[in-house]
């Protein structure tokens, strides 16, 4: 029936889309790292680069990139030989960080029940496997 | 100098590296979207599959599988045809919600901050390409 899948709570919206597409940056892995590390303050790409374990230089480009044209991230270019650029939060992007930084904190805070988590669900997995 | 490597507050540490596992979980779109809806209350599949535009069948189950591994969410199975399983998020998975609310909250809140920033830097990189 048309009414039922209006009021359907699961059903997208044109503002669920829409916000689909913001926070398919924000939710972003990369995203949220490079975002938790530029709040310590402004960072050079090799900072970030060293502080975000497991980033290969092309995904933090494309991430920086994608974080600079959602107005969330300056990149700052001096002149100088051999060139540097610094990254740092837009205020826009300072607007985002007590989200992150709770996200993160989440995660410090959970990391054991995770943990003990993914082991019960292996070892159910193997049992049942064998 | 060992000493300035030890502290310089862009190195990961034991502990990063540990939180970053979980974060790769939790700051991933797909489980932002997940959780999110299963905030709503209990869901079966296809609600879900409904509720997040763009995802794929393959791609749900595969993050409805990493959520109930991490703890996160359960997954309940009725022997009936046909058959009906059924998601909900665990008392871990409540402690995210908040986070992840407030995540979605800023996405709603900026999506026309983002959209603005976006045409700006899109007819910024055209006007130097021309």
């Amino acid at each position: 029936m048309g009414a039922e899948v209006l009021t359907d709570p699961a059903a997208p919206t044109a503002s669920a889309c829409l916000v689909r597409e913001v926070l398919d940056r924000v939710g972003d892995k990369w995203s949220v790292h490079v975002i938790h590390l530029l709040g310590g303050g402004t960072r050079r790409f090799s900072d970030l680069r060293r502080g975000i374990d497991g980033i290969s230089q092309r995904m933090l480009t494309v991430t920086l990139r994608g974080l600079e044209r959602d107005g969330l991230v300056t990149r700052t270019v001096y002149p100088v030989v051999p060139p540097r650029v610094d990254y740092a939060l837009t205020p826009l992007g300072e607007t985002l960080l007590e989200t992150i930084c709770s996200l993160v904190a989440w995660s410090e805070a959970h990391t054991t029940d995770v943990d003990a988590a993914r082991a019960r669900y292996d070892a159910r997995v193997d049992g049942a496997a064998a």
